[in-house]
């Protein structure tokens, strides 16, 4: 972006509101609340003007005159993000996709869905359903996330172990260029070796290199029979066998494998509904496993039976197995204390991954040196450690004073010999842009700004995000 | 490339020889038949040198120098592609990575391994299986193809629908770019999202991007129980309706999805050991379709009840189940005649993508259309139907004087409307590159080119191929 040369903003405005008609292009008090933050409620903005397309061609139209206008846009979708990749600056023009929405194509033969970016992932999900399919992406903001965003940021979420992140279900996309060109890439097929694979280019790239306008997204069959089990187990070490040793047995039917330090359980625990953990005893550390397969006969035998095997091997100190619905949720409820984070706690949180063998160490060492460089802390470590995913929270509330910066400083100076990565899922956006280089080094960076360049020489998409 | 800026080739394999050592630089006799064609036999060219490079830092030193020479560099592997992306003009360097192979690393707790990319497939397989893994990635090279090759054309082969293409088991990549810079992101992580995924932009640009030097792959648990059945439909419509109830009740255990069409078929059964179709009738379209489970005590009645039913609903016409491994064989060997075209035919290949739905419809077109414009033409239809993958192959015999690109030209204009891709897996190399405007929009093009230039501004990698 070069400021100097960038018009006035009225003209654009003005330039804007001819191509996409009047109520296309809001601008002070018609702009809600919804556009200035995401879900990490961080310094709330109101851009210069917020754009509502209703088609692709709109959207090339207003990219072609921000271009012109070297005007920076923010891309937004649903506004769920937690690393404030969507939030706008002031003198950004927001461009969101709410009235380029629904459902175009659901393709039983091809086992695909053809979606607008501006349509939420609940919308897409229950298209899938209707049809005798699942769409293999699941976060908690389904309701409220979009296409779009999703596939900006390789969401991840629930499903990572079984079916892979937002990435891993697209075959197609159609993107609109800083300069409005439209790469209209929208192939059902599986198998495309025709040049450059473009969709990988802009997935994940959090709107800095293109705005996602459609995407064809691949269905997978629905599994028919669920089985849900809280494990005990004597330390990291053992949770990695035990995975292995489900993995061997079950593939990917294995749809979840959630591990759970200590203070993180006891914490869960707490705030479910019996307040009591289903364990008579404590244990040093805690897994909440979920198989899902497509036989609908199947009532969770083998998968009792290889707990039960597990059991006598001493790879696992104890299990629960739900026997219910109601089981498999009062189960699921300690792990998803989360939710809660924001309003019990002021969480410090980290979203980073590490190879599998070394998340166990890596806890360890981060938990003593959190306790030497800030005692009496409180961190709540937990993780989907199939996805070689940890989280770890800590609790701003115990340790006054301290700037959320400095403990972001801290873990991630840790992370940096391991390589492990400061963004597993989250994305980098506003928040993280600062410790990339502590997971990228000095070429990568100098290979993604040529990438930017190449792809916005004016610097308009997103500017101040991810670079 | 800028031809006229090219420094004299004598100083800049000077140059390579001070920088690698005289035994890393061959010229002239000393160039092997190997890095002169693949396995299409297209024109043997003996590079102005070959280089073979001991370690990603002397890959490093040599692209610098070609790059400040402006010097053509044609990144080598296994030779074994079929669309000419690795051979040489008479101008160009070769670099191949022999000297840079074998297996880094294991991580059984990750699930990974990491290898150089002068690796054999086949020796990465072994590697994954003796450790209790399987690598999903197989193809009829696997001997000689290297893992270099592989990621850097995408490769298919024979597990796709199960697993994905190459670009699907990679987790980390590290990257050589044309200025001599090492990208090194051999994470093992499967989730990363800290900036742009730079694995994605290399594999399968065919070394027009850069040079692989090392990869970390995904391991897959090793399948236990394998089931083949031959199965005789009534046509398309029906081998869809039985891939859709297969993934609906097997998901991913479906291992393959082989379609043959009758004349391909009856080709096929004469070149088998009893020249017999097992089915005692003729049928319009046959599948062989493999179930790959791990359930090690599965003796594959689940399977068996699968086609029984399909046969009760006429979903089928008739099945052949194999009771043994020779059996399974024995069916495979009729899909496996693919093997003896460069020998029995003059084969003129197809590899081309359609969406699943629309590739019955397109097999009857292009029949009808091909005999209208050629009476008399032999040509087999067959294909991964999964993966939206169906080959043809034109007896050139069979079509005496007409040139191979005028079949080309033929059948890739029938293939446009579809919006189908006139690679699959194969790549777009030399021999494609004339059709790569069939399956890809100018504005696709233009934003390959932006992209190639960004990062090899001078033009030294693989100059003339896919773009």
């Amino acid at each position: 972006m070069t400021p100097d040369r960038r018009k006035p903003l009225e003209a654009t405005v003005a330039a804007l509101r001819d191509a996409l008609g009047a109520d296309a292009v809001r601008v002070g008090d018609a702009i809600g609340e919804r556009s200035m933050t995401d879900w990490t409620r961080h310094a709330p903005t109101r851009p210069a003007a917020l754009l509502l397309p209703r088609s692709t061609e709109d959207v090339a139209r207003a990219l072609a005159i921000c271009h012109d206008a070297y005007q920076p846009v923010v891309p937004q979708g649903g506004m769920t993000g937690l690393a404030g990749g969507a939030i706008p600056a002031a003198t950004d023009i927001a461009l969101a996709l709410d009235r380029f929405a629904g459902v175009e194509e659901l393709d039983t033969a091809a086992a695909t869905l053809t979606v607008r970016a501006g349509t939420t992932l609940q919308v897409a999900q229950e298209a899938a359903i209707a049809a005798g399919f699942e769409l293999a992406l699941d976060l908690g903001a389904r309701g409220s996330c979009q296409i779009g965003g999703n596939l900006a940021t390789n969401a991840g979420g629930n499903r990572v172990i079984q079916s892979g992140t937002a990435r891993d279900q697209v075959l197609g996309l159609e993107v609109v260029l800083a300069n409005g060109a439209v790469l209209s890439s929208l192939g059902k097929m599986v198998k495309n070796n025709t040049g450059y694979d473009l969709k990988h280019w802009f997935i994940g790239s959090e709107g800095t290199l293109g705005v996602i306008t459609r995407a064809v997204l691949r269905l997978h069959p629905q599994r028919a029979a669920r089985h849900t089990a809280l494990v005990a187990l004597d330390g990291y070490d053992a949770a990695v066998a035990l995975l292995r040793r489900l993995t061997q047995r079950f593939g990917n039917d294995i749809a979840a494998f959630e591990i759970m330090w200590p203070d993180f359980y006891d914490f869960g625990v707490t705030l479910t509904a019996s307040g009591r953990s289903p364990f008579a005893a404590a244990h040093p550390l805690y897994a909440l496993i979920e198989h899902a397969g497509f036989d609908a006969d199947d009532a969770g035998e083998r998968f009792s039976t290889a707990l039960t095997d597990a059991l006598e091997t001493q790879t696992i100190r104890d299990a629960v197995i739900a026997q219910s619905v109601a089981d498999a949720r009062a189960l699921w409820a300690i792990r998803e204390c989360t939710a809660e984070f924001p309003v019990r706690l002021d969480p410090i949180n980290f979203d980073v991954s590490v190879p599998i063998g070394e998340i166990g160490g890596f806890v360890d060492r981060c938990r003593a040196a959190l306790d030497r460089r800030w005692p009496g802390n409180v961190t709540y470590f937990f993780g989907h450690i199939g996805d070689s995913n940890l989280h770890l929270t800590v609790d701003g509330r115990s340790v006054p004073g301290v700037a959320h910066d400095d403990v972001y400083a801290f873990v991630y100076d840790m992370l940096a010999p391991l390589h492990g990565s400061v963004s597993a899922e989250h994305g980098i956006g506003l928040l993280k842009r600062a410790y990339l280089p502590v997971s990228r080094s000095r070429e990568e960076l100098a290979a993604m700004a040529a990438i930017k360049h190449a792809l916005d020489p004016h610097g308009i998409l997103n500017p101040g995000k991810v670079l």
